[in-house]
């Protein structure tokens, strides 16, 4: 059995992949990619039709989307080599972990984007970051994160247990704090909690060393 | 057994919850929401955390976000009462649906939104259309449609059958053929074909009557 991952350490995207793959226990090679080998035709053929990363092959599956690789991985491996749960097979349970996957993707992660474009993003190219783009994203944040707060009263992770719900959050929230956005999280007890929860994980701390994610900032 | 539907059949998101409901052969209660009452504390503590529709109750559990109740229906009664399969058992089948709902997230219904705010929205409020972003999103979706071309070649559906990937796109490509967009769709001859697949499905057909849609553009 040979994983594959086709991507770039640089995409908070193939980290989330590489993070799935240490919770479940399974070894992978990591194919690191280039910005023009994406749009080739034989890349755009074989491992993903928009020309994007991650992808991932499987003994000759291939599979493509963040999500969509996760949750293949779940419900293949979970269980055989961790008894790390990422999605529990019980329905409820697992509905609750997809609500608060789809609530990451629509109300935390984009805007989140958007920060961090401004915040790292224009600055390693060089340039000033947008503050009116800066601050309006740190505002839909503002909301957000006042709602997850009290959605984590008396809770450690968003559905209960640790799941991909929280793991998909995590990525993108560590380059945050590291840019400098911290406050956003720490002015919340209850998120503050569930961020310590989440960001002081074994299998984490590991990608971060390995991936040297302490400099992507 | 009683399932109910919070929403309203004017948002696109809680025609896909009446659909997969259809699909399914499930019976339900739809309790329609006025724009204040979703603002309420009320509904913010027991519907949807962040004021938004659909939110589905099934005899006391409680959901919401699009994706995470079309999961949970499925999950719990794929099977039950019609045979329409939405995800495959198999974990390789599954995973390319999944595959297929995330693209369609990512690079089909984001642009539509965005067209479908400018011809259909801008216009309902008794504005003009910004020509420019429309502009912009009809190069995006054709961009998005010519890959769907070449993957939907000697197939009728994105991941080979009938899923719940195909049943997310539905609702807004009906809404933008209505709009006068077709051409987007016709040009394409296998991307045609397969709107003509999933368009002309009988249930979708039944909710357009059921909740006059041929009449919301």
């Amino acid at each position: 059995m040979t994983i594959t991952v086709y991507g770039h350490s640089a995409s908070s995207y193939t980290i989330i992949v590489f993070y799935v793959l240490k919770e479940l226990g399974l070894s992978y090679e990591y194919y690191q990619t280039t910005s023009e080998e994406i749009k080739s035709p034989e890349y755009l053929a074989t491992k993903h039709s928009f020309g994007k990363i991650p992808s991932l092959n499987d003994d000759g599956f291939q599979i493509y989307e963040t999500r969509a690789i996760a949750r293949y991985l779940i419900k293949k491996y979970q269980g055989a080599k961790t008894s790390n749960v990422l999605i529990p097979s019980d329905v409820q349970k697992a509905a609750l972990v997809e609500q608060f996957i789809s609530v990451g993707t629509s109300y935390y992660t984009e805007s989140l984007i958007k920060l961090l474009a401004q915040v790292i993003g224009m600055k390693k190219q060089g340039n000033e970051p947008d503050l009116k783009i800066a601050n309006e994203a740190r505002e839909e944040l503002v909301k957000t994160l006042d709602v997850y707060e009290k959605l984590l009263e008396g809770k450690d992770y968003l559905a209960g247990e640790f799941s991909l719900a929280d793991l998909l959050h995590i990525p993108l929230t560590f380059y945050a704090i590291k840019a400098g956005e911290g406050d956003l999280w720490n002015k919340r007890p209850n998120v503050l909690r569930w961020w310590k929860n989440i960001g002081e994980r074994e299998c984490w701390k590991n990608i971060v060393t390995e991936y040297k994610l302490d400099d992507v900032v």
